[in-house]
């Protein structure tokens, strides 16, 4: 159901500065950066390594645009750190159904754009040991009949 | 120099009752046990993905064993959650020694055993924007002149 670790979302107050960091540092490059507005965040994806069910594993780095978004608030309370953890499937909405019939919540009734067209949803962190957890289907491995592929 | 993520580290109160909801909720089994008396903690690994440096991602769960240990500080501190992240490196000293060169505080004078015989050393949270970072090296991935096989 769950076949990688898609990602680790770390939320940072300056972007710039921080892939800067991860550059200097380890020598990890962006592989691509957006603005999701939905989510009030500016976000760069930094990839990692490739993963054996043929997708990716990346830090993806997060800076909100706006004081009312929740990685804004969450910054506020928590300082830069870790802010959610992602495990990639290739049917998220599958995976959400079956992890909301164990009693996880699930907080989007319908999953959301996530990074580079791929399309996430999130489990309440109280219902997860405290780790803000996230279902990810990228853009490249959703079933072919919803990928609209032949 | 730093070629996967290696694992997430998750503090968690209770060791077996966190290990049945990533079994339960998610389809995770538990690949390894073990206690590391000098970390002072009991821990799962639950093995997500291969990774294409030869490697794999893990969920890496850790109860502390006793009061003192810095886990059990950090858990009464912040509750549950994401305690730090590890990339892996087939060189942890040399990968050290760089990240140290580069102004990044390293926890560690020599590599410290870790999970499954992997030698393991730390950076400084506030040298890397709020995330304690490890680095490892597996045993199955070390040098061969370190690894005294061939």
């Amino acid at each position: 159901m769950l076949t990688r670790i898609d990602h680790i979302g770390i939320a940072c107050f300056d972007l710039d500065a921080t892939v800067e960091f991860y550059r200097a540092t380890y020598g990890f490059e962006v592989f691509h950066t957006e603005v999701n507005e939905e989510q009030g965040v500016r976000e760069a994806m930094l990839r990692i390594n490739g993963t054996d069910d043929g997708g990716a594993s990346w830090i993806q780095l997060l800076e909100p645009t706006r004081e009312d978004s929740t990685v804004a608030k969450w910054l506020a309370k928590n300082g830069e750190g870790v802010h959610h953890i992602a495990f990639g499937t290739d049917d998220v909405d599958g995976a959400a159904e079956t992890i909301g019939g164990r009693g996880v919540r699930v907080l989007y009734d319908e999953p959301r754009r996530g990074s580079m067209g791929s399309r996430i949803t999130f489990l309440h962190p109280k219902d997860c040991h405290g780790v803000l957890t996230e279902l990810v289907t990228s853009a490249t491995s959703a079933p072919e009949g919803e990928s609209g592929g032949h």
